[in-house]
């Protein structure tokens, strides 16, 4: 993919890609094993704080888990970015994003929640942001998020 | 392996592969890096209706939740198939299930609830079928339903 | 990596690898798909019993958790080694660890529980032990557990 043209984008839509994350625990944002990436569960953050924390069909709305999911995700590109040398150049397509909804029993609305990291990624990044997809309620997040996402990834090797 | 060998033992079990599914959102039913296939999550339909709806441990049985996670192992299958030109001659091996579990804080049962997708797939795809497993218990899952299957699977490059 | 050299550091750190995990429904401990290796989630057993059975934020503290999560991380290496014939030799790297930990809704501090996996990885294996990572609460584990970890590794071709 060509990195210019993802940031172009990214400005299109008046986002742009937050700073790598840096680890809150033990652990490292990305590793690799040939041409696959595994970056670690991003929680949403804006400078320092966790953006909309509590659960869904509670303190938080589906737009707001919309908005944390999206957040999430380009937390993982802006890890996947730092890895790959500080460019998207090297990366191939996305494969699999686990969004992690912390929800109430009842909540059933989890597919429009993922939707706000999936649609991202997918306005971004064109047909190569495509991607599985698996999306669940949790019962509770790291800090308190409300919305935790994981990505695999294809690089170039 | 063999679609037309795959397709028998479903017939002898009283059985049939779903249709592939429809994404409810903004994803891809499968997606592909080499030889690894990533098989979006699945919750168990029956002509457009979710099957056994509701959480272990409340209404719905252990019985009830191993048929909803053998039905969502084989849309898995049928995704795959669907994804490898409607054949399943090229998948190698399934290699890892996630088997989510809606459940009850207390309950516990979640292995005989994952055992009816994971004995669903070794006894349709015989020794090729057997998989790395784990099944947890959330709080909520999309559109009220009981299980959802993610899937991981070699297949021929 | 070298299998003698992790079992040292084992042994300097007052642990051993418990007996490869005998998975307790239909599955298989571990599956390999060229260097990737995927091993069967893993809740923390010690002499055929649970560790720290319960909740976090509820009956389990964050420091039994991290037992639970230092134990069942060793179960997944055992696991690897049992796979690979009875040595680590063929280990490259962790690559990716997800930590289920059964918790209250109001509970946040997962990342520490899950650092008792990591932690141990990292002291035992060295800078290849180092991971991405995600951690949730979950609603419930199989048979009460209060801490179940998966881990996809690179091994040897």
């Amino acid at each position: 993919m060509n990195d210019a043209d993802i940031l172009r984008r990214l400005h299109e839509l008046g986002q742009e890609l937050p700073p790598p994350p840096v680890p809150v625990a033990s652990y490292v944002p990305v590793t690799q094993a040939g041409s696959l990436a595994f970056v670690a569960g991003q929680v949403a953050m804006v400078e320092g704080h966790l953006l909309h924390a509590g659960r869904l069909g509670k303190q938080v709305s589906v737009e707001m888990g919309q908005e944390s999911a999206a957040r999430a995700a380009l937390q993982a590109l802006s890890a996947l970015r730092n890895h790959l040398g500080g460019s998207l150049d090297g990366l191939v397509r996305v494969l699999q994003l686990t969004v992690f909804v912390a929800a109430e029993p009842e909540f059933i609305e989890h597919p429009r929640v993922a939707n706000g990291a999936s649609d991202m990624l997918i306005e971004v990044l064109g047909p190569e942001g495509r991607h599985a997809r698996a999306a669940v309620g949790v019962a509770s997040l790291p800090l308190g998020a409300s919305v935790e996402v994981t990505m695999t990834a294809e690089v170039s090797g």
